[in-house]
């Protein structure tokens, strides 16, 4: 058994070196909802020299709301939109020596693209024709996921070892009591639920490709070296996508 | 005798569509100083129906001035602004089926390069890093033209069939009288004398790769073809860099 | 009788000189989908000159759309955000010796404010909040007026008469057949019936307060030389609010 | 005795709340270098519960350089700038029920305007233009409070200390050794040197107004204090401006 660990990067919060060491995937904001070319290259840098994958985080153009307010555009528009800042990456990268690996959106257009199938459609289509080679990693059990595959993509089901899951396998909101893990060795176990026991959606399991850990606060290198002692003595592997 | 015929698109000048049937490149303003991912996919699809060569047009991060103001960078900083706009044409450009022929900087990024070595440099080393197949376009003569051509890279001189010039070889400003020219028949002439005779630098002459036109104004189109109509009464074939 | 024409300015179409004779208002784009303090302090003094009152016209943060696509701000944020761009105009307008009489959202902030209550009432509560001065301009019958009003600001209540409505007082998308008129003598004819019959909500009749004029067209200063001279043979004067 | 302790603000640092109790001016950044509508409507909110009187901090249109990067903008484009920023804030306050009470220029625009007149003129009659009433905040001994004093308004001379000055008074750049203060007691020890003995430019003295803190790192909250109680040991009481 074996598992990837993603870590959203590039976002300014100043923690990325303390993170790199325990993951296997970087999510590289492309200055849309954060970061910009002169970060996006420091975090490739960083992310090369630990050998960790890196791949594209677009989001909504919302550098103040930091891409988490919702929006709403054209088919071609979100097309275009992810287009460019796969690419915006990919050019950085390039010079880099280092190939993309995968795409995960960023806040709210994740969080939409888990319940609206043509916004999915968009985005995984801006994917595809950018690179067949390209995995895209959605929430477990989205439309998104399900889109990409359905477009021939790779896909990679991400679940949240911090996060809290209502019964029917969907994310809790934010908003409510007991979404967010806040004690390490909380989250680290429930990082090894996830892996070993995946996600009830109904009839349904579905084991996670890859766990997001979180790198924008103190705790967040003391957690994710807690995630990896604790899959590692539950016999599961740390291995990129 | 062939030359190229480029012009600045994408910046929401809404001529597009009636210049491209005159020109060879199209240099597409990548959101920094102009347009943005819709506006360069709507360009890139444009230029490619019309045989057209694409190239990318990154400048300062500048919408409210059109990237006309001077900015300083650091060499560092500018490379990653560079890539990362020409990343992003090539990302849409890739999902239409087409690559990239060019890079031509814009506006203040263009006129600092003409003279700044060290930027000419930095803005050259990005191009060269995103892929030496690129030929890089600069003011003839200039700095940017020599550190490209240094550099290793494969480089094309531009002149303005519509500017005045210095008996020095240089280009006069735009805001000195007699810098642009407003006559179709006068800016005509001028291209054919730019590609037959080329600029005189002293002692040596320049014969320019490429005449630029404008496409930002109510005679653009009529000024191209009446450009198309003399250089072809001479002799000098139009095409691609 | 009489009736306010207004025209939403500073949104580089070029055409503010030529609308300006004929307008009593002028709605200024505030930096946000459009304009930026250069922009806006030029049209701040046109507008002083020809004696049009100057309005704020706040938009969504959304520069490459125009300000056209939905967003989904907390009712805070919103605040913040119409709060952050009247001052920024009064600014302006302050060091101008003008002060603003109005305030108009745009695009997607005004559109949604039309059915959704709560946004429409964050948008009036900055309003009220910068002053109790200023008036409130939104579509007749519309969900901003309505809370405008009900927090105790004063109102002005917006006809297109290049716009078709529907039967029941709504106004038309501009995505159906009809809902734009193009000919100059049918959108003067309908501004003057808007200005006597008013707009019919099943039972309830509203005669609007001001009518917006498009000043983004070629065609711009001729609608408005043919609004007014109809109004006038009507015997309608115009008025600023 | 007395002087004024000056912090900024309202950059995303999240030092705030912990700052806030020892310093007697906010200046506020205006959305161009950082901040944006919210983070400006909090940071005014938490300085008014404080006592704190708010300043506006305005910069150069640069998110992604932190507004550090020299820009290059005509004098009217400088004086829209500001003003755009200044009255931004002054709508946000104002619906907080709190006037500005100086102005004080960010990063690259502060430090171009110590030895660029044109541009500190421009800077100063911009804050003129809006109100006599609000001081400018500048280098003690620089061309903007010159400037300033020249056009008749109100100025703060500003001293810093947790950086290093060199003999003839003018500030070290920050990539020289010593340039910055990293010790907590020795920056405090600074301050009270600052404000008693003030800075030697050759023959003449000046005692700064005001002294800056950061709130930008771990240790701001630790300086702040260590620099109240010295002061208050030297008999020097804190004061607003």
């Amino acid at each position: 058994m074996n598992i990837d660990l993603n870590c959203d990067l590039g976002e300014s919060s100043g923690n990325e070196a303390a993170i790199m060491p325990y993951i296997t995937s970087a999510n590289i904001a492309c200055g849309f909802h954060a970061g910009g070319p002169s970060v996006m290259q420091a975090t490739a840098r960083l992310a090369k020299q630990h050998g960790v994958a890196i791949g594209a985080h677009p989001g909504w153009p919302d550098l103040q709301g930091f891409g988490r307010r919702e929006m709403s555009f054209s088919a071609e528009e979100v097309e275009a939109l992810v287009l460019y800042q796969i690419g915006a990456l990919a050019g950085i990268a390039r010079a880099e020596g280092v190939e993309l690996r995968h795409v995960k959106p960023h806040g709210a257009l994740y969080n939409q693209a888990v319940v609206d199938a043509a916004l999915a459609e968009s985005i995984a289509r801006a994917v595809k024709r950018f690179s067949r080679e390209l995995i895209l990693v959605g929430l477990a059990g989205s439309s998104l996921v399900e889109r990409a595959r359905g477009l021939g993509l790779s896909v990679a089901s991400e679940a949240f070892p911090d996060r809290g899951y209502h019964p029917d396998g969907t994310l809790m909101s934010r908003t409510l009591p007991g979404a967010v893990l806040h004690d390490s060795a909380a989250v680290a176990e429930h990082a090894v639920r996830l892996a070993t026991e995946g996600i009830r959606f109904g009839e349904k399991v579905i084991l996670p490709d890859t766990l997001c850990l979180h790198g924008d606060n103190e705790t967040a290198a003391e957690n994710a070296r807690l995630v990896r002692e604790k899959l590692a003595a539950a016999g599961i592997a740390v291995r990129g996508l």
